[in-house]
């Protein structure tokens, strides 16, 4: 008997009759072809395919190939980047944070819808936006019956390996076995069919431990054995520790109030150094048995579960540092009954934030002295990475959190500004801002009442005087929302021409109101 | 036997243990003291208690009292602007509509928190904010067990009448007998007992005909007989006609494609003349069972029942011009068991929105070419009403369409301009803009392609050069969303001195670039 599967078993592969589908990542790679939608696998930095994407960026340079790259959010391991440079990535969503293709973006070459993380699957599955014409999920195996196994992250890889109209399976045989078993993947029925989500804590889990796909949609099988990068993730410092520490004693003081729980609501935090700055703050922090709602666990949620606090964490995904990542991975069974990772459109479902009262903390680019944040554009128009899923937490979190440090390049440029050039998260989405200064408790007030605050308590000290010069000159022009609008932008536009923000003091007449 | 209810008996007061709490207006308000939070009925003129505010009003000649009110939405029967003259507001959430009330707003004599319509009973529930003293609550019944029949808007009352510390009821006499029944009335539980809301379709049925509250917090009960208000709905004009043909159009496209069904997903429609005529419209359309799950029903809903076409409608809130008023409430029976009215934190609720996947259509103020939205601030300080549901809509919505006439004041100002002099709604959150000039289907496109549709589609063809010139010049400064900042708000600028927007091409000589 010569059957192939004797020729070619795989440990990973248990599904023998999905044996003849090996191919290399350059067979797999030529199956998708210029001016497909693609979706694959990955979320910050994590869990996405690998070797098929590199195969693609390598076939350009001889064979071009433009395609609309969807994925769950950013790339790791330079995929991004190189897919830019070879001109592979023509249109991008819903995320991404790469300083090459960002270049792209930002000089117009490449397309970039920038979108709310748990939105995108819901625009395939409604039918307004193409769907999938190939998915390329990263898996860590395939299961008897054929099911999918995702690695460190899920993303949309469930919603794409559903929609596509073929998926090749890219079988990372170096991650950790302990990841099967963690993940919960529920797909929302197509509506009017659609059901409430029963999911009331954390922990429950609402679907099957892999991702389902009808096998004949299996085009092709690649092995690979490239690791996730690491989290680019800077140290604590002064500042990030002083945002912590505010936050942690704002929360204590709303415990002893009894407005939050001893334990808190679940948490919620962005990605990034000041939100896990903030988070492993609390180790220290007298909250016990919290539990984690977010999109992504970082070292931080590692740190908690590691100091007993935290007692369950759900996410989409796990990025960790290079000094926390071999340590985590190589105990992950260590974690596994306190972990679940699940798709992007529950991680951040609307309906679940709402109903659990998360707290979120996301970090802001810039903020006004109105309470509206700017977490995407660089001066009104450069696009640095995207709003991912800070909107979907933000509008419906119990309570929404935005951190930032009060100044930028070395003090040239004010954090806190007169108006925001751009608006990612309106007033009405934002009830606390921490930067190392200060914490402005938001609610309850009125814009001219959170100007007030917000100068006093968290701009920096050297800006606080010429803010409240455009606060009060702009009060004498009246309105809701007092503004000069000719002056709103002034220091956005002197920072274009000069390198700096230009303090300018109508009220002490360096200039004319 | 001399019991008192032999004596008082009220064909509406069936609970004849409560008769003896009756006494008049002036006595209820009394109730009402000087710093205290107050909760009461109402929703876009409709449903508000009448008597006692009308009485605050009175007293507060001679005995000034200052409070913090909190309603479901607008006030009718002018009371928003008595109120605020005779000094009683000092700080109103979440909504206002009233000339006399905005004067005050915006020269800061009242500080205005302008709020979602879903989160302000969460916001009091979870102590964010005060819960309130009293809650004055407009009726149409009590029943024989104590529970209260609203009118005919639902809004915050079973939030605020579940809360406060005493409640007055204001029985209005003329209300039409035929309201008890239409209410479902669900109040979420506290977190984190909090479960999923069964509520699948529009005319799903979670809760109680009525608002349940403890007898003994019912401190008084005043006899009212004063009607509703009128909406003030201006005609459909060619602009109206022309917008409501679009997007009839649209959706016809739509459900062609098989992106829609043929009987549209539910419906929700914002407020106002613009957003009843585009409903209206669908009258003349191919679409059959439709089914409306939104804030406010005017005329056109009635209108469309009358058609045929609609099915059910669920909302918060009834209004009516002086049209349809009397006709609607005279055959109420007609409509009944096709209507259900709730409270705004359902008729609203993220969870629902998303799950039903509604088409909302919400108006815009003004709009910019990368398909921001202003629903709120004239020239970015002043308030006109407020953002009201149209987030909790457009946020979660199925397809989230904005509509606008291109210009205003007789073609002195455009309604789409380079940058939005302030933000309610971001590009994510917004997927099809309509104007008069035509209909711009933003899905799938970045920034800069829905830039070129904008001006393209929707501006008036007067603007669309200097817009053009705008933009152009604002490319060759790159960037996702390209702004050339010193200027983006000039046009607003020259409003603010002269009256009007004034063009610039400064890519033929005008200005500089």
């Amino acid at each position: 008997m010569t059957s192939p599967q004797s020729d070619e078993s795989h440990p990973r592969i248990r599904d023998h009759s999905l044996l003849t589908r090996i191919v290399s990542a350059d067979v797999a790679a030529g199956l998708i072809r210029d001016g497909m939608v693609v979706g694959m696998s990955g979320f910050t930095r994590s869990g996405e395919a690998k070797a098929v994407p590199l195969a693609l960026a390598r076939r350009a340079a001889t064979d071009p190939v433009g395609i609309t790259l969807i994925t769950g959010a950013s790339l790791g391991n330079d995929l991004d980047g190189l897919l830019a440079d070879s001109g592979v990535i023509q249109r991008r969503l819903p995320f991404q944070s790469d300083a090459r293709l960002r270049a792209k973006i930002n000089d117009g070459s490449v397309m970039y819808l920038d979108q709310h993380l748990s939105e995108t699957v819901e625009q395939l599955r409604s039918g307004q936006f193409p769907k999938p014409d190939i998915a390329v999920i990263e898996a860590a195996a395939i299961t008897e019956d054929g099911g999918i196994v995702p690695t460190t992250s899920v993303g949309n890889s469930a919603g794409f390996a559903t929609q596509a109209r073929q998926v090749i399976v890219e079988l990372n045989t170096c991650a950790p076995a302990a990841l099967e078993g963690m993940h919960d993947i529920f797909i929302p029925a197509d509506r009017p069919a659609r059901e409430p989500l029963f999911l009331r804590n954390p922990d429950d889990r609402i679907g099957t431990p892999v991702i389902r796909v009808d096998r004949d949609r299996i085009a092709a099988i690649v092995l690979s054995d490239r690791q996730d990068s690491y989290a680019n993730l800077g140290d604590a410092d002064d500042d990030t520790r002083a945002i912590s520490h505010h936050i942690t004693a704002f929360l204590e003081r709303e415990v002893r109030r009894g407005a939050l729980p001893p334990s808190l609501p679940p948490l919620q935090a962005g990605i990034g150094s000041i939100a896990n700055s903030v988070l492993s703050g609390l180790t220290d922090a007298p909250f016990s048995n919290m539990t984690m709602y977010s999109e992504v666990l970082q070292d931080s949620a590692f740190d908690l579960m590691d100091s007993g606090k935290l007692d369950f964490a759900s996410a989409s995904s796990i990025t960790l540092s290079a000094a926390r990542h071999a340590d985590v991975m190589g105990r992950l069974d260590h974690y596994k009954d306190r972990l679940v990772l699940r798709p992007q459109e529950i991680s951040n479902h609307p309906e679940i934030v709402r109903r659990l009262g998360i707290v979120a903390i996301n970090t802001a680019l810039e903020l006004d002295i109105y309470g509206n944040v700017n977490s995407t554009h660089v001066m009104g128009s450069h696009m640095m990475n995207g709003i991912g899923g800070s909107g979907d937490f933000a509008r419906n979190a119990g309570l929404s959190i935005f951190v930032t440090k009060s100044q930028a390049k070395g003090g040239l440029v004010t954090s806190v500004v007169p108006m925001v050039s751009h608006v990612d998260h309106t007033e009405h989405d934002v009830d606390v801002l921490v930067t190392e200064q200060g914490l402005a408790d938001l609610r309850g007030l009125a814009p001219r009442e959170r100007a007030r605050v917000i100068i006093d308590t968290c701009a920096h000290p050297g800006w606080r005087d010429t803010l409240s010069d455009y606060f009060e000159r702009a009060c004498r022009r009246g309105g809701q929302t007092p503004h000069v609008l000719e002056e709103a932008f002034d220091w956005h536009s002197s920072f274009r021409t000069t390198g700096a923000m230009v303090r300018r003091m109508a009220n002490a007449g360096t200039a004319s109101a």
